[in-house]
């Protein structure tokens, strides 16, 4: 391979030719050979192109930065966005815990690319931009990383995992009024217990899920602080006066979002509460999500052999031995999805823990657990819904079957003739394998009329709304 | 020891003469020998006192109890909640996971308890109250467990965790405004970084606490909805028409706490997000507080032979073998209480996710960890408080002998010579064991008298406030 | 209240008179009001005992105790082993984190208790022990606590944890026999699949429990190290040549379990990871109990309107509303217990991960999560296995009806006639609600009498053991 | 783009025409967009590739399979195995729990490309394989997909995980025999305490690994059972005689790991605890490393105003910002390689414990959890060994001046003077600012000479090995 040599304050460090990225770079790609290689996720990468820009123009705006800079700075930034450079950020998450190197990443192809554009070489002819002096002006890794997370968690929550969970919320809900008469058999303790409606048990769900989004939305005012302007500890060493709002300013005007500068740079730094905070609320609709699929596949399950009271699509063959089998693939598929959101929690919270002093160095581990939860969640949600959801239906015949079945239907008889009497009727119909109407008669405590009035499941599952 | 016999569905049971329960909670006793006994948290037995009431107040309102039943019951209740029957409650909380016996467990005390207060003997006479047709009217162990957990949750977050929190915060905060121009390094990484003051870096823990208790506050909306009014699956099945909201107003009078009926009961029985939620606030607490007190124990760490920055309150002999030690007990109390709340906030999480059908069988389980969490967390601030924090005082002399050692404050340098030439200061000074300023003025790079004009750790800390 | 004067090396406290303990444990009384009191595990308290004992027998032994001053401190701990001395331990799980205080609770209870057994009062006449010099002698809180935490761990696993699950072991493997020959449909992602027998499935469950205990006692070698003999610092420093492996063996003779000194002491003061190992195990345990517990339940639901498989005792009634309802309670407490012990596994996971320089002082909070997961698991197997699974039996009608219901029996002619055609029978039969048979033959597939010959339930669930 | 019309049981389905795949592995990649595409871990591709050879040469001598169709299987896997078609298994993690489609993706390349080998187009001439008869003759997703699990997980800890942590281990060994004789402070609590040797600090270090390396040893009994021959429910219906204990052999001589059929495949496909009983012993590494990683940061902490006692490679410029400044980076890498751990072991605690009935569907998510902390482990611990520890030396001067400030070489006069005057003297000489000699002698307790003859630092650590 072809290599030029690149140089940082510890000397020289070969670099293939063909790559933007210069020493510091290619130092992180060497010491940090752990997993995958280019693990680092993309969504930082492009919240650092923002930042870059918006901290390039803040500078120009406060007189540190020439406009020409500026604007080479900011082409290339968009460059990053449009995708042009995707194969210039080969570091891992497994680096330095601040991203030090991912930003200087940034930084390096930032200057050389500018050199590029500007029709040098690179490291040819007066550099255009210097990473460190320029790209880097008025920042600190410590105060761009979490910008950058910041930036990418907030992106990906408004636009993937807001909308996957609002889209299966949506189809529950009509799911749950068009199924709003269809009387069945409850279940508690996942035993037979008093009839509710399909459109009930439906509403819960979809009750759910709008708890879990409200408690989203309640993060996202912590989550919209940045820390940019705090530099290497918070105190906003070497940079412009006013610098911190402004360069929060651009963020939001350049990704269309409420971005506001960190009330408090130290914890900005040194804590990142606001994604444990956020990861909660991800956490919490993950479990609710895991209710929701576990249910439907419980209620799917047999088809015969099991209680079938839905009907779920039919989107694979189910088995590569059993022929004909149909599985709640997508409900597996979402569980699957949460369990992996309760271990990233977990994840988090122990990176959250261990900040140190004026910085935590958790930042990679605490992003990558963040955004794969919140990407997971919201394109889980819209698969289980276009594959599974939105295509649930009754299975009527089943559904009434087992609703007339059940012994539970007695408790409509307790503020008739008590509980205890109750109890005997149901038990003596449980042990003689008879109906509970042939048990009330049979002992004398409700005649066979009064028992048709009394005892209607319709009459049982309160008002529907 | 003496017994009596108690009966109920099932038959016959032998129960200690000395206690009011019944044959539920005897059975429920011999059936659950898990762990040690009476484990059942007592704050969950006094929401059930407080429901109890409302129910039959409510009850009573509408046309379905006596005046004298509702009494009877209401002075039970009010026994419970002064603490005169403490020893009636043994169950645990490995139990059914409806709690229903627990419920049960309280309608038996209450019944036979009333029954002597009426000046019977238990078992003698009319009963004054039924157990199950009286006292548990209009309810079921489904929405009263759940809406006993909402109480007890609500009220400790409310009486314990948040002044609790709020304690250590204004502590800190007063902390912070004294310590406002005390310069001292930074670290971050670990290693010595640029300079802030003692009062900036407590200002970040300020700022966790306040964000901490934000998102606490922000959960109470969840879990003041109670469930009540739902009974056995969520329908309603057996309440009067305007239970629910009734009900929950006499629970808001009688805990002078805002509850309100809960929106959906399908969802307050079925899943217990609130908790999930609100526990996850708790969680984040516990982050930003591990944090803080990990900070306290390094920044104390020494007294000679570490970092020695701030002195903390001597409460106790620190060793039994060192004679003269003293340690960061309450730091470590802290972070011990912190790791609890992290693996509490697992247990609840699994809970969370089980709900099956109508209900959801972890109740007891999710309630205990909450409990402990909260306040666990309120009494560790506050101990944290009054033993540690309010008496952190500077150590003013090493803070000023680490801060002018620091090889960072080469970092002034940086917006006058550009990063390359102060990193060649900075590790020349650390390869020759020399001063920044020395090496700045051999190199050529700075004059001593811009030197000691640039480099000034009191202009490099920012604007204080 | 009646008050004595105490001193420590801090000054005077006032301490209950009524109490033997001294001014270090009333410190701590006052200075860790977190939580319920007394919540330091008893178990630890005699782990103390054993362990205080052997260090005065091997002190005596290497000719720095007086045989008078070792028989004072054995017969204390003798009468704290033998349950006397119970409320003489006040102290909570939330102290220093090294137990220091525990430790000191133990030195001081056993030399104010040896000075009223020689017949003086506290505090007057020559002291027969003093806490530190004494009974504390060749001992440091650092490695005391560690060891009082194996020894309560590895007893509390072989007394309670192992036979627990080893009965309920044994009693599924009795079922397992017991049901080898009932065919029933077997299930994958709940749905109907091909057969196999109760007492395969069943056998799943033993192979489960029997990994999970050869992976628990595989944790026993490092668990039965004991620190004690490190001291301070994991250095031995004021111990006398030879103690660590004497004071082990006294430890291994008092208990009769299989002690022995620490390989590496430095490892047994700043780490934890021996509990860390066993819990993992424990944890396992949880993971394979939950399995079986649920499979329990949902192979037991119903009676009427779901699979009903199995029939488990009724133990209790199951609902406050619901008259004659049975739940599967034992599970539910079974899987609460779980829940908890997944929770106490991050809890102890994060503790053994903050250990620092020489110290791990998160040695309470694992200590009480171990011995509260091992305790349960213990017990809840023992409740589980007595009214419930050793009650189970096969509800043969209903198990019948089932599996000849099952499409998924088409698997059976894959070998005759390709997986496709089997397939499009099995569909065919889904989709007109027809029987496999009649599907098989119309499609020209195979012939009735071949399908009666190859398609036999019996046939398809391979030897039984 | 091109494509080609592909069938299954359910019908036809497009599929690009460069692809190998067919109608299963299409439908899956349509339905499940959940995430970054093929994020099946490739070692999981490769263990289906072990597994289906070692399928085909068991059916082949059992008489089930021609010669040709073996040779034909094996050839297809061989390239698999060699890489040659890693761009042909596109689907996901989050697809159905156990993972069929992943399974028919292999059946499908195998068939397609056996086709193309045989110089025929794909669904062009007799098909030389067939996906379901041939490939998996003798096969069900619900064994194979365990089966390629386990032979991942087994060969990822034998070839990465076991050698990274040795590596590490052997380093910290030859440090630690190195630095056996560097007295230096030995630190409790984060404070002074009595000392030890750099050297016993690191055998403790060594200790933690060796006990963690021994424990995964421990687990790979369990991971080495396959559950190929159960096929779909554990009863390996389709399976000739002798089967699985054949098919175990040809993986075992394939892999040339002691692989070997699973005593109970009910237990092998309903649950999978082998893997969580593995990832307990991997998340007990983590715990160490987490251990080990801090303290090294936190000794190398500095350069001047921390401690400062151990001295780190300088591998990259530190900071974009602080000039100069080096970092423990490798610790960081490390310590969130542990966080995540932490966090995957939760993922897979919470898919082992949700098996239902015959089968476990969380496989794929267990399996990538797996893989991803035992990859993760190996290569940190070599990147930390190469880029850190193995560069690791005492700072000589430092560790002088610190252990000689110390006051907790007072312990030393614990057996000459007793605790309580040592900690008169130690308190003394903390309030004065004075040494401890000084204060020794002016209160009396003990001469000069004996002094200097009793505390020596260098004869307080015990015997050094």
């Amino acid at each position: 391979m072809d290599y030029r040599i690149e140089k940082d304050t510890m000397g020289e460090v070969k670099v293939p030719a063909d790559k933007y990225w210069g020493a510091q770079t290619e130092r992180s790609r060497n010491n940090f050979k752990i997993g995958a290689s280019a693990s680092m996720p993309k969504e930082i990468v492009e919240g650092f192109a923002y930042l870059k820009k918006a901290a390039a123009y803040a500078n120009h705006d406060l007189g540190v930065l020439p406009v020409e800079k500026r604007d080479a700075i900011a082409q290339v930034c968009d460059e990053i966005l449009a995708g042009k450079l995707t194969d210039q950020f080969p570091l891992v998450i497994w680096q330095t815990g601040s991203g030090t190197q991912s930003n200087m990443n940034v930084n390096e192809v930032v200057a050389n690319r500018a050199q590029v554009l500007a029709g040098h070489k690179i490291g040819e002819g007066e550099p255009v931009l210097k990473a460190n002096d320029d790209v880097n002006k008025s920042q600190s890794s410590n105060d761009t990383f979490p910008t950058g997370m910041h930036i990418a968690a907030y992106k990906m929550v408004i636009e993937t995992t807001i909308p996957g969970v609002e889209q299966l919320r949506d189809t529950l809900k009509a799911k749950s009024e068009a199924f709003m008469n269809v009387v069945k058999i409850g279940r508690t303790h996942l035993m037979d217990a008093t009839p509710l409606t399909l459109g009930q048990e439906f509403s819960g769900y979809v009750a759910q899920l709008n708890y879990g989004l409200k408690a989203l939305k309640n993060t996202l005012a912590h989550l919209s602080e940045v820390a940019l302007g705090g530099t290497a500890v918070g105190t906003g060493l070497n940079t412009p006066d006013g610098y911190d709002v402004k360069v929060a300013e651009y963020i939001a005007k350049f990704t269309g979002l409420p971005f506001v500068t960190a009330e408090n740079k130290f914890e900005a730094l040194a804590a990142h509460d606001a994604i444990v905070e956020s990861h909660g609320a991800l956490k919490q609709l993950a479990v609710s999500l895991n209710k929701i699929a576990n249910d439907v596949r419980m209620l799917a399950s047999g088809p015969r052999s099991s209680i079938g009271e839905i009907i779920i699509p039919e989107n694979e063959p189910g088995s590569s031995i059993m022929p004909g089998k149909v599985n709640p693939t997508q409900c597996e598929a979402l569980t699957m999805v949460c369990a992996q959101v309760f271990g990233n929690d977990v994840a988090i919270t122990v990176g959250g823990t261990q900040g140190h002093y004026e910085l935590n160095v958790f930042k990679p581990v605490m992003a990558a657990n963040f955004l794969q939860s919140a990407r997971l969640i919201g394109d889980a949600c819209v698969s289980f819904d276009e594959h599974c959801a939105s295509g649930i239906e009754p299975n009527h015949a089943r559904i009434t079957e087992l609703v007339n079945n059940s012994l539970m239907l007695v408790t409509a008889l307790n503020t008739k003739i008590g509980y205890y009497k109750a109890a005997e009727i149901a038990q003596t119909a449980h042990k003689n394998g008879t109906t509970l109407k042939e048990e009330a008669v049979r002992l004398g405590y409700v005649s066979a009329e009064d028992f048709d009035a009394w005892v209607k499941p319709e009459d049982m599952v309160g008002k529907l709304k």
